[in-house]
């Protein structure tokens, strides 16, 4: 893969269209970067004043401009921005940044002047980031395109934002405790390159280690998705979204303009993606920090290595809390210990060396810690004492972790241990305090040792390797096609007044203005029945005598359902579980003409079908987010799915690894596999459900949402049948049928 | 209430016995600090080398220091602790704090020791703090019995720590950025003074006006619930708690040897304290300094003012997960920011005043939204720029708060908005970045408005306010006597071959290493009757026969179980919804013989009992934790119970406000509310059942479990039927009944 990005990060020339002289204007501060950051090619301030800024020759427009220049930073005003725009094309520039806000964000005024931009981009090939943007840094090109004041030192963090007052604070605030960052992309409102391409920019470029990414909305989620795939196959990522609660979504809505989804589809897209998903900038940072430096953890046995009971202790449930744990040492660890720490010291886990170690303690431990073949990981808390300074302890700390590093075997040697290989163990290290710390957070910093305030952040660090050990360890597979579907039936049963195209595999979604319908029972089995689902046998019948019939077709027992023609509104939930027009366990013809009765009013028909065998009534459903677009769910089904909020989600198409997850995560899935010797259920059968409703949903865009509640579950080899579907559409011709 | 520990604060003269001139030892540097730190009485160093130190003469010993000395600090090594104490105790000194380790924390042999300390003060009637502990401070007295090298400045927190580490560690980041402190005590192992006393006496003490506690065991875990509920009906207190989790319980008990309990319990204490649980150290400074400087939140309707969108979503997230929601700002708030924010600001919420707004800007927004009737409290979130320092910004927002304070018609008057009244909404603000920004912190803190880093720690102190506000309005009530019932019925059951004491009312507890034992169902069914739980009629049947009879006296339909004798041992879990062993719904007596012969087997015994009406099958539980005693438990019944794990604790005996709480809380709950059509069960009688669990467990120590299971509920006014009640307990005579 090429860098889609490169020339925003390697011009050969930059022009800066309205540099300002006046150093109070952020158009003088994108030039004073450009020119004192340390970029290396020509600078062309672009002004119709002419004269010069910061000792530069000033054009009076970029048609001036000599070559080379690769790439132009616009400074103007929205209203002159689109004209700015087309000169550059005009001048045969490829790559530019629009500063100005005043477009989408605005609403539908701004909106148009956006797609102005894309316009005008799209006829002369360039390719830009923003509008509504602080530009791009990269500290080892280097290339500073921003007007923040201070850039970042160099570091192993690619941080992606749409925010650009996110860029401008956590460059801040991360840079004050000896942060590095590779590269910074503000994308504002990625009119042109959005997060999809600076993913894609972020896993070529070889500084990066890991990428942090804000974001608030995601208008193609899947080009997100596939974009951190890709990444996250050779990179972690952590990801900040905004908007995943109410709250946010409007913050996010009123600040952007920007279509919100749900978040359970957010979450969804994170697991897709082995991205690792955070709730705070601080996390975003504390994550990262860790990632860059460190490879994943392999396993989940930490150890802690003390002066301070009490802290560790409370990172000790903060490393529950991530998935991780203490690990037991083993007597040989114990031992070797007790030789290197000062007396008195507690030498099981965490290791507390009480009151008066010295910097040396804290490296000889850590050593013996790193050495220990039972230990996957290893967190340092230490508090400051009167005495000794946090900075010595820090150097102590880093240096035994780049010892080990670079030349381990050595000081294993001499400690009498055996060296457990190449494999390097994550070290994370927190030093709580004021004054001092941030001394020693840099000292941490520049030996590769990521350093927190608090034991937590510190667990947290160290709960991402983890995360992140876990995507490399189990990279989610790519979504299985299932086979012998017959698309062209469900098509057909979903709109029988229009002509099948046999052919037609990309089959565009109707507009979401058009009016959601539910679909009749009987359609809707066959519609999943097309899709290889089992659905007992059934018919819709307008008569008392047609429903006898039809049950001594289809076999008694049988179940019989009034149908009521009627329109679904997208705002209304399917009821499952209503109560009334339902007769069960029908035994004969008798019985099914007196349910009929009962039962279905003039002008409504029934539904009569097979009773399905007895089993675990679980849910299979599927809908479609805005942003990420079809999922698929699975929870405990009956009338208390919504009572019990104990449901899971997917991306789909799915793949039968994700399907087989989805189930474990939820207390169906634990009833599935068999609780207090019932026997464990057909959990093949649900897997195959849900690839097939995934698939379902990614053939037939017009679909909004499925639901089969209950799906049936027998006892492993019996199968699994779906007794009650309702499939919600949009059909393009606006008929009902029924 | 006179303050419990009021001689540690105000004692009229000091000792420091084992003082040192050696400057790099713990034992001068709290000579060092009670005589620079501002203590106002007489300092007495006791060493007996005699001579002096900085200034002062040093007795030989603690018997010739002369009067007024009515504290001693205590900083000689463990082996001389207990004479020392002694020696105080000889020479009339109340109070005495013990800074040395070397006691409980290390096992049998520093327990004993520990004991010691206790046989001593007793003999004596000396209150001491420690042994294990820094000290206290109180900033206002001001005295500083610490080695501690900086003083935290005065402030309204109150902080309590069983860590010294954690004592320095936070005195050292929080004093850093402005942040005071009214007193600090430092327990250590708590051999005397415990976390009740401090508790005690920070809820008299003026200056403080919240507490921060950092707690690792609680072994009286009911008296730390009483003064917490003392506590917090005037003053909010915050708990971080280690050992919550597996790995911290380990590292708690390796650190202290405490006594771990389960964290639900932790849970349900504080729900009955009053107390806010937080995760983090950072997290216990953040919510306290939001309960420090404001009025609870009286409702959940927050604005944001801002010049940063993106941060500004985040916060919006965050306020959501803490409970809380932007609000919609009226047509005349809206006009009202119109008239005072820059052009171009959003006036919706977020307010978002984009890149450029003054100081003044953010002042004028603030009165604004403060004045605004529908808004409950105010987050400012300000992201600096190259151009404006954060304080100014820092001190704009702090004056408009305290000026709205002390004279907020005036300002109002001139903004012309009206004033909404007295009463006071709290403001917090996060400003982020890196340089500049603890000048900003510090403005903002002795402006009263507490300032956090990220949006989402803003958050998380609105939340706090949030929670103390819910705490305030709805103090949880004492728990309510039931009626009607016999005790001494039930522990005649319990057992059958001691003479019952029927005039105890405290019985003592066996021991804990007496062997657990499941009493049978019918012993069992009779138990919960003597407290007057609905249980259908029942009886124990040796022969087919005997279980014909029984049957038909009782009324047919009925359930036979098969009861085998067994000892239970309390790693077992009980197992509801067993299969095997028990025949439903048997409508005569042909029947019960069948089933009887199917069911039992020979030396058993069948439990029959007359079939329950059908309704939502719930559980009703109750356990008993080491720390905070009994629990009651409620959650959805039948099987799945620990499939689902959605099930809600409190402390027993209870109040029906709690026992409704509870239901509410859970799947149970909603599912009794009545879903979709179905009629609501009987809320009434499953509050009186959990009540009644709750009395027994208090009444009946030797009781360690009781599970009905399930309790089944029938509609509104029907009752709860309690059909299957294991209860497990501890036996003095080690008999079993069957």
């Amino acid at each position: 893969m090429t860098d889609p990005l490169h020339t925003f990060f390697h011009p050969r020339g930059v022009a800066v269209i309205g540099a300002s002289s006046n150093p109070t204007k952020l158009s003088h501060g994108v030039l004073r970067n450009l020119v004192t950051h340390g970029y290396r090619g020509p600078v062309y301030p672009v002004n119709p004043r002419g004269g010069d800024m910061l000792g530069l020759q000033v054009y009076a427009s970029i048609a001036e401009v000599p070559d080379p220049v690769d790439l132009a930073v616009i400074v103007l005003s929205a209203d002159r921005t689109v004209a700015a725009l087309e000169a550059c094309g005009q001048r045969g520039i490829q790559a530019v940044v629009l500063i100005a806000s005043g477009f989408g964000e605005l609403g539908a005024g701004g909106r148009e002047r956006e797609a102005q931009l894309r316009e005008v981009a799209h006829r002369y090939g360039v390719r830009f980031i923003g509008p509504n943007c602080v530009g791009v840094v990269d500290t080892y090109a280097p290339i500073d395109t921003t007007f923040i004041r201070t850039m970042p030192g160099q570091g192993m963090i690619g941080f992606v934002s749409h925010s650009g007052a996110v860029c401008g604070g956590t460059m801040d605030w991360a840079s004050a405790v000896g942060v590095g960052f590779s590269r910074i992309i503000s994308l504002g409102n990625q009119a042109d390159v959005d997060v999809a391409d600076a993913l894609d920019s972020l896993a070529t470029d070889p500084h990066t280690r890991v990428v942090a990414a804000y974001v608030e909305g995601l208008p193609d989620g899947r080009r997100f998705v596939e974009a951190a795939r890709r990444l996250t196959l050779h990179k972690p990522l952590v990801v900040l979204k905004a908007g995943r609660t109410p709250s946010g979504t409007r913050a996010v809505t009123s600040h952007t303009g920007a279509l919100a989804g749900a978040d359970r589809a957010f979450q969804a897209a994170c697991r897709r993606a082995g991205a690792i998903p955070v709730e705070d900038l601080e996390q975003l940072v504390d994550a990262a920090i860790a990632l860059a430096y460190r490879q994943p953890l392999t396993g989940p046995r930490i150890a802690i290595l003390t002066n301070a009971g009490g802290p560790s202790a409370v990172g000790a449930d903060a490393l529950d809390r991530q998935g991780l744990r203490l690990v037991d040492l083993s007597e040989e660890t114990q031992a070797r210990l007790r030789e290197v720490c000062p007396p008195g010291a507690m030498v099981g886990n965490p290791v507390d060396m009480l009151g008066g170690p010295q910097p040396d303690h804290f490296a000889d431990g850590l050593e013996v810690l790193l050495a220990a073949p039972e230990v996957d990981g290893v967190m340092v808390v230490f508090v400051p004492q009167a005495i000794m300074p946090p900075h010595d302890v820090a150097v102590a700390v880093g240096q035994a972790r780049t010892k080990r590093h670079r030349n381990g075997d050595v000081r294993a040697t001499r400690l009498g241990l055996r060296s457990v290989g190449e494999h390097e163990k994550p070290v994370v290290c927190c030093i709580s305090g004021g004054g001092g710390i941030r001394a020693a957070a840099r000292a941490l910093h520049a030996h590769a040792v990521p350093h927190y305030l608090t034991p937590a952040r510190a667990a947290l660090g160290l709960g991402a390797l983890w995360r992140y050990g876990h995507v490399r360890a189990h990279p989610v597979p790519d979504p299985e096609p299932v086979t012998g579907v017959d698309r062209e039936r469900a098509s057909a049963i979903l709109h029988p007044h229009t002509p099948t195209l046999p052919h037609s595999h990309t089959p565009t979604p109707p507009h979401s203005h058009t009016p959601t319908l539910l679909l009749d029972p009987q359609a809707g089995a066959e519609v999943v029945a097309a899709y290889r689902l089992c659905v007992p046998p059934s018919g819709l019948a307008s008569s008392a005598g047609e429903a006898a019939t039809l049950a001594g077709r289809i076999g008694y027992p049988v179940v019989l359902k009034r149908v009521a023609p009627g329109v679904v509104h997208k705002a209304d939930r399917l009821h499952p579980g209503d109560v009334g027009g339902v007769a069960l366990d029908l035994a004969d013809a008798d019985a099914v003409r007196e349910a009929f009765a009962q039962v279905v009013q003039a002008g409504q028909r029934a539904f009569v079908q097979r009773m399905a065998p007895k089993g675990l009534e679980v849910i299979v459903g599927a809908q479609r987010d805005p942003q990420f677009g079809p999922l698929v769910m699975f929870g405990l089904g009956g009338a208390t799915v919504e009572v019990l909020r104990d449901v899971a989600f997917r991306l789909a198409p799915l793949s039968a690894t994700e399907a087989r997850e989805m189930v474990a995560e939820t207390a169906a899935g634990r009833l599935l596999a068999g609780v207090r010797g019932q026997p464990p259920g057909d959990l093949d059968a649900v897997v195959e459900a849900l690839l097939r409703v995934g698939q379902l949903m990614a053939d037939l865009p017009e679909v909004t949402e499925v639901d089969m509640n209950p799906l049936i579950v027998g006892t492993a080899g019996k199968g699994a049948w779906a007794v009650d579907v309702r499939i919600v559409y949009r059909s393009s011709n606006n008929s009902y049928h029924n």
